[in-house]
């Protein structure tokens, strides 16, 4: 594609040196524009702003781009992103470079991967990225060089319909990764603890702590290849129908009953909360 | 199951008539505990609290049932009652009932049924159910009777490990309701429009609008269901690779490149963003 147009969006902020780092990766690959939330917004999954109205403001971000920070979650930006800044849809949407993992179950917890989600659901050729690294000064040099080799392959080869990309890159210089798999979500789980204190009037507050348990060994995963130096990239769906659960359901529960609701209503019958 | 132990939680808030009319269609079936958004959640998708602490505070809702209002999102609450209220997971989840529909791609943005896919993380049975009427005083009478039969059926039969159910219930009296279908999310999504307004300052602001679109005609459906009177199943699963794409991506990526990666930069080559 000549010289296309990208959106680049994160959930860290528009001050985030990881959303930097991507514009950085994805400059020379077309026109860049940034629509990014004006304060971080890590854990928002896909909330969307309904009760509030929302503000956007041009920014002096890197030269020779037009960048705007945006008063609502990441996936606000997506959606004002198109109607209000491109005025039509982008030829892709990368989101990131996100400080942290969104490996795994992350990525339904995950602002940067909801705004990929978004960007997919209007037909954008979409990729949420991120670093294993949730430190501010984290070192993007390998995962810039492959944000770029993944956009390059998302321009060249586009992605099939209602498809969009998950890629982690672990914490480490170039010479250490390894390369990169394509791979399936691990099936993995928080496991939560909050912290209960007491504040200074003496009632009792709730802080959210947790621990990263995966039970999932395969070596298809991407906690397989994040552990053992790859570069992981997960193809994501967003249509969340369990396909396998039909038949169960349809073949297990007692559907002849809930047919005869109605009737049993009419009759007088007992099926009535 | 003897008498279980049952979570109501909503996204509309503790003081919702939907959240009553759930109350009161598993009471029967069980001790019942809520816990749920202080204030109204609509949208908020899977969204975590992590900057900030939780407060969580006992109420009077319903004679006999312990209720509680938390100050976070709907996956919050979710996360706090398991962890702090009820020391366990509950023997099933129910979310709801949600006033306005969640069909569809609706499920994405919906703080409903993120609590209910949070939960059954937590591998605990899970339901989301909506009701297809926005309004406050919505009639919830056929509602109640098919969320129970449902809750019913999941007490009895279980469900299928990493899957829960995303409900929606049409709106009219119960007899002219034609049943049950068990269905796949329609593939459809929403046209935004933002409303641009001056404020008072002469600054732009932006609120969000949309229409629904769906371009999926499948017989097969939810939307399908819910648009010839049948209360609409899907059964939903939180693994969002799209598994379908890894063959397509391991064949055409040009892979051989980025195990390059490593050496090119080595020998000082250009890739390197």
């Amino acid at each position: 594609m000549d010289h296309p147009l990208i959106l680049v969006v994160n959930d860290d902020g528009i001050t985030a040196p990881g959303l930097l780092a991507l514009v950085e990766a994805v400059q020379p690959l077309g026109e860049v524009v940034v629509v990014a939330p004006d304060s971080p917004q890590s854990g928002m999954g896909h909330a969307i702003t309904i009760n509030k109205p929302l503000r956007l403001r041009e920014i002096q971000l890197v030269k020779g781009i037009r960048a705007f920070q945006c008063s609502g979650t990441p996936v606000d930006c997506v959606k004002l992103a198109v109607d209000k800044v491109l005025h039509r849809a982008p030829d892709m949407c990368v989101s990131g470079i996100n400080h942290g993992s969104n490996s795994s179950i992350n990525i339904i917890y995950s602002g940067t991967m909801s705004a990929a989600v978004e960007a997919s659901l209007e037909g954008i050729p979409s990729v949420g990225f991120s670093l294993l690294d949730y430190s501010h000064s984290a070192d993007f040099t390998a995962a810039k060089i492959y944000a770029r080799f993944v956009a390059e392959m998302v321009l060249k080869y586009g992605l099939p319909k209602h498809s969009l990309l998950n890629v982690n890159i672990p914490k480490g210089g170039v010479h250490e990764l390894k390369g990169l798999k394509i791979c399936r979500q691990a099936h993995a789980k928080w496991e939560e603890e909050y912290i209960e204190r007491l504040d200074p009037m003496g009632r009792p507050y709730y802080w959210l702590t947790g621990k990263f348990v995966n039970y999932d060994k395969g070596e298809d995963t991407d906690e397989w290849a994040l552990a053992n130096g790859f570069v992981s990239v997960v193809p994501v769906q967003h249509d969340l129908t369990a396909h396998h659960v039909i038949p169960v359901l349809n073949e297990t529960w007692d559907l002849e009953a809930v047919s005869q609701i109605g009737l049993h209503e009419a009759g007088g019958e007992s099926y009535n909360p």
